[in-house]
């Protein structure tokens, strides 16, 4: 096939193996956004008359069937195609004449592969927030349970004071719905319509990017056309930014189960199906896949750092170096997605040893207690009362059980053990749930308007 | 001085230096957000009965006065104060006694620090949004004048189309505008309040968190007690991760003067003031200044990353490790500031040279819109005028300056060089400016009542 | 398949994909590293009776088998094999019964997987060195033709001195003459055999590791088990750290090369079988190779961060983190190779723009030659003559070009541009290749033994 | 004072503080450097008549007293003085008139600081190589004493096979020595020098580049003056990954550490004098020393990433951003150094805890050894071995204390528990001894001469 700029040379062979990279198998993924937002623009090019009312149906019947073609796998990339843009253009333009060659009119490849970024990003965002929140429920559930489970809370990884499970579990919920006000954030950042800033510095036809851009559901138009193009990478890198924040959280919740399933600690274990063994050590049972997270946690993070260095030094206007900026957002966005989804599988599944927790609230870890209790009932200043326990600390008697978890839960002001605020959060989950299938509800009427048929973004 | 948690014996004057680092500085700069905090903290102690009236006031008054010694440079830390925390209370206690050895009831240096962190970061934030609508305002003005002067806009630093010189001041503009909301959002999540977490496992004593909170002027309490300690690092993350952004397009900024102010461009050009000069050519006038700019983005991003690396592979609760998240984040911010105060001191005194630009501005760059005539006028498919165009580019004639500028200003559709939309940009910039002087007037009442007198937070 | 510690139960299916991730593509490539460090374990095995000798040679027939099968596409793996050591064991003992059953004894996949990486990252670093060296002797053919042409020589962007191009392009050689040192010391560190270190803590066979290392061509045995293990990901990051430096370098000339071919520096131009164009600007011509190879650059540090920040927050011993360790380690070889590759293939297509270049050379540049002058021809001391100079710019007068010349090239000391060395940089040259044969026929004769037929590393 | 490019004007006080930053103090560490670069530049220069012997020697002794001024803290740069090399040029002239004038011939303040860096570097980079060799012993010591304690050898963090206290201690001292590899490559690589590239484009001044080179003791002239600049920060990020693999394998051993003093594994632990308190919890003592160590290896990992960023996208030629290369690695030295010195301190002070380390050891860590010992005994395949034993673990019994050492022990092979090669590994280390005496002794001599008096570098 021929390049949309061909101007009857060859580019030599080497050059464009290096220049597509792994690019086929990435843009593929863009088809069905690349193709909304062609119909998008090929209806604002109706209502300012660069198309006839025909052309605009004709194109948009063209896009829906490579839409579905691509969805049967029979939309493939080859090396020749140059990319995705320039596979549908020459599809259109084989199947409709004229109007295949129109459709590039007033839009470059540069604010296209924009605008397909930017939708699929969009989806896939909606997506992690559903699975986030379906492991915020999950860590909710568990806390709920072991609300009352005594555990020794650690500082330094060292016995410190004494703790509950549900206020380890929780610190994560809490953790992941200040990631949610992030990944928000993220998305209204990204949710702006870049398509009429063509190459950064816009088109001598009179578009009406608020049209185009109110068809495909964006929150606004990025206004400034060359801040359209300085902006990719950008945006892609604060997507990251936010994705990491999950995954930090993620591996420091991973780090502990791990650290928790030792046969030293042994707090939790966890069912065969999560498990899996050695080829030299018949006894081995490990949670390799805590061990992954970890390691995707850091993933993430490389990208995020790759994005931003893609793009620091780059002069203002498209440069080839943006293209790089693609694969680490996609690949992020689906780690994240598979990671949260393996975590909400993991935390169902907890094992929790009440019997090795107990043994580890040591009497020691109550000693600050103690101190508290001669100030709340002798009146000490607080640091006598810190020396003096401290000077004896075998006084500090092993407690029963009961007495224990008592002990702990009565330390509840805001967010101690004994007060997590469970129903709150519950709330807020349920909140955010809402918002998040209102915005659902939306994007699929917007994408049912253009198709011409009712579609699902929810899988 | 004795160590809080004297226990009679002495560590290793190494390991000693090895711990403390270059903390001894760091810490002076937050003694005031120290003192605010103790003083709020004591207020609640009164509140629930563990400090008297008298106390408090007591406490007060200390906490007053370290804050103007501060200021005076005459509360300085030596190597022999553990910290601020303790170089405080062992003031306060030297003092007022009891009372003194009372203001560490219920709290721990790990949410004392983290408590002076985010208010430090507070005020410091909101200089770096008010430093940022300046030079806003700068560009503003600059794109304003501007608006209509041709420059080439460059594709792969190749002459592609024709552009402005207001399109590509105006670009940075809107990239500092979306950067404000993630400055916002960064404020937010840091606009949490966390004391009463103690050491991660709250306190045996009924305290008052929200009322600390409200003291304080935080949006709200950070509720769960362990989640508060391992957010520590996170949030100073997220903070970086905004300035961040910030400096990137600062940085691109940067670049572009640089190559602007080259011989080869010659687009722009600097008072004396600006430029410095070298020890061995006596010729050269350097922009050093934007150099250093680029390089000072490259820093801000590693401290973002560090942030992020710090905290990754922790386990749940405090770590020693966090203590190292407290200096990125104070040069972080303070670099930022005066990065953004050198920009608006720059982008005020750029002297565009109208020549150089005009010259620039080669027919070839009018390929684009030649097309698009053909298309506009003649109802040639895109595609084909393209190829027209392609085929004859010599077609295109060398343009008298104002057609040139005409045809520049006649691309007016949303964003394009024709139609900036700098009004609407003014209007954007002066409702944050209002936003923002509500937050220095709330959080200055609340400073106020707690200090007994009028303070400002602007400077 | 089985998996090698079948016991019994399945692994949910969510967590088996997440546990292999990309892993089945990435390990095909390992196969043949497999089956070479089979054959010599095999070998070793049958040295210490744990296999006949009749054992050994059917499985060193089996491993024979299994590289070609895999030569030819037809020793895939799929998801049903857990990798690839599995997928051989099951293989061969599917074929030889006892035999394949007893291939495993003494190691475990821990070492096996650490082997295979090192004999597949040995045999691409010298690819890398091949490569390296053929766009040195690229940049030594180009200096030399290009030795006598002046250029501006920058300082802050701004023309500073009269250069040369053969001295821009020699710095280039330099460069990567001293990224070879770090290239070499990477493949001597990786260069230590792991076998035998088992899970980490040995095996409780007479096992001979120095006879294993000596079969495979290993400079040494990496003695400490439990360091081998720890080494994982650190031998990576050392090599990714040495292909950062390449592309470091390879990025800072693609940048030059991007400025020299803008329209306003005019030094450079290119053939169009490396240039690309634009889908809406008829007259574009880019340079886009130049951009992918700066954004590769970023890619491959990217990555050696990665190798480092997966393995140093990690305990003792194995942990499934480092499975992550192997892609960017792969994929950095491969993209450093092709990066190279390209990077020859332009600086032998250079088109030097001579007339360009001296219009460049404007009199001021030879501000500081002049004050030279005085102090050589008039004694004055160099301060002096620096503001004599500097007071009387105008003094300096447009020369005649071959005055330009001789003035650049009459600075004749070592390393100037009169005096570029490129004899003593030819000479390095062709030992390093000397050197680099010497490796190759080492290790095909090591390999061609192992294998009883003649095999080429050198493609 | 005046800058050296006076052109009467004033660079805006802003731009002037914004330019300087923190460099003041980062200068005055480069005082000596400079000075002894001086005197071999004064010296060069003299050799080749632009000064006269009288001259050199006033120089010469106004050089050595500006060293001693130094040392007293009587040569401090203030904001007025520009920089180091401005300042003593001045100092110079004051004092000696037409001498000093004539310092600053045939170099640059760009070369010039890269050679202070390279001196002060490489003086650096041996007490890094002496602090590290103690480490080594220290590690090589404890391992002595410990080599046939039984410990739990560990594969994702679960009990795996039975190992030794001396494997572990010894698998670090193996990685250092790896590192040490990395360390003397980067020495190597620093250890050219920089003098007479000038600006990087030479100087019309003939020279001897090779004399300043051999006097100042280096290993070789950095030959082309492009290259010289190029590599300013390219050297410093070499170093610095050398300095982060080394920090790596700390941290990795901070970590081990701080979990083996845990309560729940309690293998190890501390006296006092290493350990510190909390001021709410009574009865902790934390190992928090070892805690920093982690934090500070990813410090210098961020610096060695900030090298690499800095000058990877600079065009070719001085820019001023290379000037915050130089902080990043004066920081990464001296914390490298320290922390390097806290390590040996803790590993000669480790406590091993016998009792808990035995009782660690439970019987299904030797399930391996087991299977193993049915290969050797019955001839049985392994993978059958593995199977019979993983289907009846009950098998395994708790054996008496001595028959699990002996177990352990009677893995000999080559690295394996019972053979560690401490002999072969104390050879190793009093060689490299040896020979960084031997470059200590060269470098005295070199300085010795020319500041006319003995000097030692060793403290």
């Amino acid at each position: 096939m021929r390049t949309l700029w061909d101007k009857g040379y060859e580019v030599n062979e080497k050059v464009r193996k290096f220049l597509v990279g792994d690019r086929l198998e990435v843009n593929a993924e863009l088809t069905r956004a690349d193709a909304i937002g062609s119909i998008a623009h090929a209806k604002m090019l109706a209502s300012i008359g660069i198309l006839t009312e025909e052309e605009f149906e004709k194109l948009q019947e063209g896009l829906v069937e490579i839409i579905e073609l691509s969805e049967r796998g029979e939309f493939q990339l080859t090396i020749e195609d140059e990319d995705i843009h320039t596979k549908i253009e020459n599809f259109l333009t084989e199947r409709y004449g004229e109007a295949g060659k129109r459709i590039h009119t007033a839009r470059s490849r540069n604010d296209q592969i924009i605008l397909d970024t930017r939708i699929y990003t969009r989806e896939k965002l909606l997506k992690v927030e559903q699975v986030l929140l379906a492991l915020c429920q999950a860590l909710l559930d568990f806390s709920e349970r072991n609300k009352d489970v005594p555990m020794p809370g650690y500082t330094h990884l060292q016995r410190a004071m004494g703790s509950s499970v549900g206020l380890w579990s929780a610190s994560f919920l809490e953790a992941l719905l200040d990631d949610l006000v992030l990944l928000k954030t993220a998305y209204k950042l990204n949710n702006q319509c870049p398509l009429g800033s063509a190459a950064g510095y816009g088109v001598s036809i009179p578009i009406d990017r608020q049209l185009t851009s109110d068809l495909l559901g964006f929150e606004k138009v990025q206004n400034n056309t060359l801040y359209v193009q300085n902006s990719r990478g950008k945006i892609e890198g604060i997507v990251l930014s936010a994705l990491s924040q999950i995954m930090s959280d993620l591996s420091r919740m991973a780090n502990d189960m791990v650290l928790f399933y030792t046969s030293e600690f042994g707090f939790f274990t966890f069912p065969d199906e999560l498990r899996t063994g050695s080829s030299i050590m018949p006894q081995k049972k490990n949670l390799d896949v805590m061990e992954v997270v970890r390691a995707k946690a850091k993933i993430i993070f490389s990208y995020c750092g790759l994005e931003y260095s893609l793009i620091e030094s780059l002069p203002s206007g498209y440069s080839r170096d943006t293209k790089e900026t693609k694969k680490p957002l996609l690949e992020g966005l689906d780690l994240t997605i598979s990671t949260l989804e393996v975590c909400e599988l993991v935390v169902h599944q907890i094992i929790v040893n009440k019997d090795k927790l107990r043994e580890a609230c040591s009497p020691e870890i109550f000693a600050a207690d103690r101190a508290y209790q001669l100030v709340r009932e002798e009146g000490m200043p607080f640091r006598d009362a810190y020396r003096k326990v401290s000077a004896d600390l075998n006084e500090l008697k092993k407690m029963k059980p009961e007495e224990v978890k008592n002990l702990i839960i009565s330390r509840d002001h805001l967010g101690a053990p004994g007060n997590l605020g469970l129903d709150k959060l519950q709330k807020q989950i349920d909140e955010e749930r809402g918002l998040l299938e209102g915005e659902y509800d939306f994007l699929e009427s917007k994408y049912s308007s253009l198709l011409g048929e009712r579609i699902s973004l929810r899988n």
